[in-house]
């Protein structure tokens, strides 16, 4: 199997992520974004939508999107301890809480960013500010409703690490270059951020 | 189990869908989202993003988000034949295109619809017409993908039915209000679209 990677945006690091959590190797093919290799063929022929990461498996099939791709090589390479959870409950828990941070958080913070920042004027078409400064306060909503949550909890799903915390951390990371900044007094969420960036698997 | 349900949006629909394809029955309350009863206690307090679908397991523990109300389905009460993929790769293939058909058909077709219907300008707020203009040739892009990758296979992870189908007949069926017209020429989307239509299911 090998890997196209793509860097510093969020989703290829994502699956980095799961795969230092899991002490998974790949073969890692790097691709440059900023200069738009995944609009080249080696990407496009691989993934219709042109974006990465793309898992490419030794008989030439290929796995787009974080999600699937994590999930493929949890299941193929390294399926303890799961980070999509170990009963049905649990796997329901993380499955609600990765799809709550992905379109209700992760997707504001990204709306900012590319509708805001002027590095994003030719990615973004049309660009529109009005809606990236909307965003910002959704975003805010959800980061407060998910301070409540965490009072009691170490991880967002309940006890257990898992992917759900990975989207988190690559969610909150994100907001520096969307310039939403976390609110001082949501400490729960604070002290949970400090908690994953404190991970080895973060560097990642 | 009992399933407080939205009647006619999409994502009430997509959990009401997979339940008719399962076999599944289920006590039902419905919740009168026109009247905005999904903001009241009885919802605000299961879920606090206060949408709809909402699983209430007997035990009082509850289950939010569509996918993670089917997965949790499947897996308690009907396994076969699974809906979410029969092996590693399966699994792979349907998450890839649930996502796909998520994140950038179902969302380009939402945000059409709440930001330029007339009815959904108190619930978008801001309301930006120029945003859901610029969505329709996002959700159009993704249909002339899709029709390519549908040429040679009957469902769109392959030959299998699966939950991905399910994501996409509601989302074909919502470009309805969100006034966005599937091309004469797209010839596969249509007959996909059809074949899925024609599903007892589809009446759920």
């Amino acid at each position: 199997m090998k890997l196209f990677d793509g860097g510093r945006a969020p989703n290829p690091r994502r699956v980095r992520i799961f795969m230092a959590e899991k002490g998974i190797t790949l073969d890692i093919v790097p691709v440059d974004m900023g200069a738009l290799g995944h609009r080249q063929p080696e990407i496009a022929d691989r993934n219709p939508l042109r974006r990465l990461p793309v898992l490419e498996l030794d008989d030439g099939r290929v796995i787009t999107e974080s999600v699937a791709i994590c999930r493929y090589l949890e299941e193929t390479l390294a399926p303890e301890p799961s980070l999509f959870g170990n009963d049905a409950f649990a796997r329901a828990r993380v499955e609600e809480w990765n799809r709550r941070l992905e379109l209700n958080f992760y997707a504001a913070v990204a709306a900012a960013f590319r509708h805001i920042h002027p590095a994003m004027a030719e990615w973004e078409v049309p660009q529109l500010p009005e809606w990236g400064e909307a965003n910002k306060p959704k975003a805010l909503d959800f980061l407060r409703m998910l301070d409540a949550h965490l009072v009691d909890k170490p991880f967002v799903a309940g006890e257990a690490f898992s992917i759900a915390d990975i989207t988190g951390l690559v969610a909150l990371d994100f907001t520096k270059l969307a310039k939403i900044a976390v609110p001082e007094e949501l400490t729960n969420v604070r002290r949970w951020h400090a908690d994953l960036a404190a991970r080895e698997s973060a560097k990642a």
